[in-house]
């Protein structure tokens, strides 16, 4: 008997961060997607653990993020040790976000973006970073999937992949052209064993080691480092006043990162400096060598003269060598996608891995929904690629200063060319600040209206601002308004509804109804909402705004006008012109991608600029009327 | 055969507010609790939908008022109406809270509590009222009891009720001393139509028309009024700006109110002047007399100039006459409790009804707790009734003034003996703030030391204030570590941790420790936390803090020491001391009952005082080592 075969328009392969990620964008799109891994059962301790804010942030746009905060750890102060006059540890600094961020402003180029965790103007109740164990983190996004229907197969894995050659098959957006072999690992009989999945797309998020990458010949490019770590999650016992803040630990028995947990459980990453545990045949470190009691009685070398022990047992340790490396290619033919730690590796300290891993998939499920919804033309799925390898690229060059500086030796009286704190804070929450925020612009729009709204930058994320519903005068923060479903957000920056102003919308709404105009000419069955979302946030006073007066192309529902004011305890929004640098003479048109970034930025006397935007990828659509 | 006979602690008898209020509660301290009603299902819209911020609090403190705030309406501003000069109406004034706080300061003296409205303090994003339909509410608490094993059963009636005269019986803590029939109103048979349950208490929360109150003789005592309204829920067609506001229309053509409620659903209560709708022979209004296409047609002539229709239907609608009274007892014999509609009616305007039925049986349900646990004596049950009637006569007495407030002609140029929007507003939030946070005492305590926390009144309810947590700096807004969990909770403010200060502790500590102190004296096996909580919150800065210095005696956990001072991004916290009225020179303690009201404060030199206190109701356990 021939195996099963079957179709479907995405196979994931790999249920991690990326893989679920992009399995539950896709799931909450309404795509046609299954997901499958060879694990038998998922993960439950150790791994990976850091969420930062932007990754939050995306968490929030899908409505996952309230559980993720109501479970995590959060982290609002870092700590410093470093070698006393003794020899033993002693406290070198403490700082809060807030005392951190002044000293960034007075000495070094602050970045243009305003990252959540420094922000005092958002809704979500978290700054700084949230650690939860990689387990918790996908049930929160299984949990998703199974509303939407989804599950992960499980345990099955992919013994074959083949890729149409014919050049029609590839081009047609109604075409299977990747054929996938699958096995189940479960499986009582020959007969249910294996399956043939023919797939429109396939999302390759199997892991450092991911198969899809090896079938296809990608490979990866970068080199070993000579950092060996080790980590152990316990609940320690120990008189040491920071165990529940980020503290660096550079003592003169190595160095060693503390971060606090969910629950009681604290993470040690801790430096060794014994090479032996590297399997000279491999190259490899060889976990045989190691145990979580050895690397205990390390930390406990470190922390002298604080006592540490671990009353209730380690939950999960591990070692490994800093692999610092980027896949040749991110995709093969736009059909196969790779993603998460099948393209990228580098050393987790930087806590960069699984968000960047989430982003990654953040960044191509949209696409992948638009392209098989026949919205956009299947060239856009190229910006995958084009935008998140060189984040990737980035990240590794970050991870790689990053990784040597907490490696090296810490400055003391007697070591001048060491390492010191400053150096190493400066360079870890800079460089940040920089990646959470940073990705390649769409395309190859030019920014020409920049100057519009200066400070959303294009290609940027969205900033976070709390504007109140003209309605009801209810604070909302704006990302709450840009969910990632798949839609292109449209921001009317109208200024001031004086009347002359409210004459002037109404012939830009006459404009925009236009067949021509974008909103139009790209959306479903002549409603404008199936693509696009559009808000209007109006400058004003509470006490004076009457939102009635917006015209009615710009307020499809009594929720979509808000207002750049305070709301009535006077303590959230307000100012949110002048924090993105728009002039309320103007009207101003802001576009916010399906994931969002800032795509574009027009003045109302440029909306054929806009037409062109969306006309570079959006495919047309006929028209019920024509 | 004769029928089924069971025995159950608790007997809750009806499912509105303050059934599922009283059964919720029970089922979470694991009481035996079981809880009938006679409606087949449960109710699906209109009823009562207002929510207030301090029954927020209380269902914040159930852990259910995230879900609360999530589905419902939140009101910010409040919009006055009165006839303009060519008789139709016109804007008077609009109101954020914000602005009417300063008026109120301005103008007439503050009240010493700050309702959770007015604060700026808060971790909970909502501020002002919540609207949502009753049945949304119920189902918040229904889903609740589910995860705790119970539900309501449905549709069951209690048909007769025998209360044991037997002295003995009825002081034993062991005895089910009350007897239910109940019946089964969808029985398919005879044999299973009937059961008696024997229980150890019965509450009655069967609504106004109490079939509980009535078989125990209890009656209303009050008046009925001779206002009549009509009450619509619907989905307005409207230019009216301030639908979405909670708005006050006086017009020539009658009074209106608008409440916005969940989703686009409005609820307009209408006052309406034909007395027609008066059965001459019940003196009830006859809905027959009414409909809502009538009421509407009202609301339309009040809302002139500004058009209303209702598109999409009328959702809920109702007609009534405002009763305002007050059961004569709330109680027999200590062992049957009346709660909710079934001891006090009053009018739905000032949105208090649902929330003085909740905070009944919030009352009620940690004494029964811990009267069954057997921690205290049944005499603390009497203090229900001493707390909860006292409220209900204050709450008729504001909603008499505000009905003829809200009934009365408006002061217009021609009426200059009509109702003022001043006066209106000043009864309406004045008396809402007393109203929100006053409580009797427990007890006949005195309150000798009430100078050493000036600001938390004993009495009145524990005041919001966010600290930050001493290990993690994670600021935690104190209320979310005050759950209502069945125990006290002990607030140790210990001022400044100087080296002396820290010396005086652990003379405190050891002092506390001794078998005579009431810690001691009254938890379970020896361990403190079965009955107390202690939480420890320290004055000083988060840079400084090393909470380790606190004796592990106020510190059971790391969570467990608070700290007052900002959170890293200074926006968050600080000066709770200052706000408490606490004296950081000083070592202050304060109780928290276990239903979030403040008990009693002691200093640290009057330890005496607090043995006393928990002495007078908290029953003597026997030591293990005695």
């Amino acid at each position: 008997m021939p195996p099963v075969e079957s179709r479907v328009d995405v196979l994931v392969v790999g249920a991690g961060p990326a893989g679920i990620m992009c399995a539950n964008a896709l799931a909450m799109a309404g795509t046609d997607v299954r997901i499958i891994d060879k694990r038998p059962i998922k993960v439950a301790a150790g791994q990976a653990d850091g969420i930062q804010p932007r990754t939050i942030e995306v968490l929030q746009s899908y409505g996952l993020a309230e559980r993720l905060i109501r479970e995590g750890n959060q982290m609002h102060m870092c700590a410093f040790y470093n070698p006393g006059r003794d020899g033993r540890i002693e406290v070198w600094a403490i700082f809060s976000l807030g005392v951190f961020l002044a000293f960034l402003k007075a000495n070094i180029k602050v970045h243009r973006t305003c990252p959540r965790c420094y922000c005092t103007n958002c809704t979500l109740s978290v700054r700084g970073s949230i650690t939860l164990h990689q387990g918790a983190i996908e049930a929160i996004f299984l949990d998703s999937m199974k509303e939407y229907g989804l599950q992960v197969e499980r345990p099955r894995k992919p013994v074959d992949i083949q890729i149409s050659e014919d050049v029609d098959e590839l081009s047609s957006p109604s075409s299977y052209p990747v054929k996938v072999t699958v096995e189940r690992l479960d499986a009582i009989d020959e007969e249910s064993k294996t399956e043939i999945i023919h797939a429109k797309f396939v999302v390759g998020a199997d892991g450092a080691h991911s198969w899809i990458r090896k079938a296809l010949g990608i490979v990866m490019e970068g080199e070993q480092t000579d950092y060996i770590w080790g980590v152990v999650d316990t609940v320690p016992e120990t008189n040491f006043p920071d165990i529940r803040n980020r503290t660096v630990i550079h003592s003169e028995n190595g160095s060693c990162m503390v971060i606090p947990r969910e629950g009681d459980t604290v993470r040690l990453y801790i430096q060794l400096s014994d090479k032996d545990v590297v399997d000279p045949l491999t190259g490899r470190v060889d976990k045989n060598k190691m145990s979580p009691q050895k690397l205990l009685s390390v930390s406990k070398k470190i922390f002298q003269p604080y006592e540490l022990a671990d009353s209730k047992g380690i939950e999960w340790w591990t070692i490994y060598i800093i692999g610092q490396r980027v896949a040749s290619s991110y995709s093969v033919k736009d059909r196969v996608f790779i993603a998460g730690d099948a393209c990228h590796t580098h050393s987790p300290k930087a806590g960069q891995g699984m968000n960047a891993s989430m982003n990654d998939t953040h960044n191509l499920a949209w696409k992948l929904s638009q392209v098989l919804r026949g919205w956009t033309s299947p060239s856009l799925l190229k910006t995958y690629e084009h935008e998140r390898r060189k984040y990737a690229q980035d990240l590794i060059n970050f991870d790689k200063e990053f990784a040597s500086l907490f490696s090296g030796k810490p400055r003391t009286a007697e070591n001048e060319d060491g390492v010191s704190h400053e150096e190493f804070l400066r360079h870890s929450e800079d460089s940040r600040a920089a990646l959470e925020s940073t990705i390649c612009r769409l395309r190859s729009w030019n920014p020409k209206h920049q100057q519009c709204a200066e400070k959303l930058v294009i290609g940027q994320r969205m900033l976070p601002q709390i504007f109140v519903r003209a309605a009801d005068i209810r604070p909302m923060e704006l990302h709450d308004l840009l969910p990632s479903d798949v839609r292109f957000k449209v921001l009317l920056f109208p200024g001031y509804l004086t009347e002359a102003r409210v004459g002037e919308l109404g012939l830009l709404a006459e404009e925009l109804s236009k067949p021509s105009s974008f909103l139009k000419k790209h959306s479903h069955d002549g409603n404008v909402s199936t693509v696009f979302d559009i808000i209007t946030i109006a400058a004003g006073s509470k006490e004076d705004i009457n939102y009635l007066h917006v015209p009615q192309f710009f307020r499809s529902h009594w929720t979509k006008v808000l207002l750049d004011d305070t709301d009535v305890t006077g303590s959230k929004g307000g100012h949110g012109y002048e924090r993105f640098g728009i002039d309320p003479k103007q009207i101003t048109l802001v576009v916010v991608r399906p994931d969002g970034y800032v795509g574009t930025i027009v003045p109302s006397t440029a909306i054929a600029d806009l037409d062109s935007y969306f006309g570079s990828f959006l495919l047309p659509r006929v028209s019920l009327d024509s």
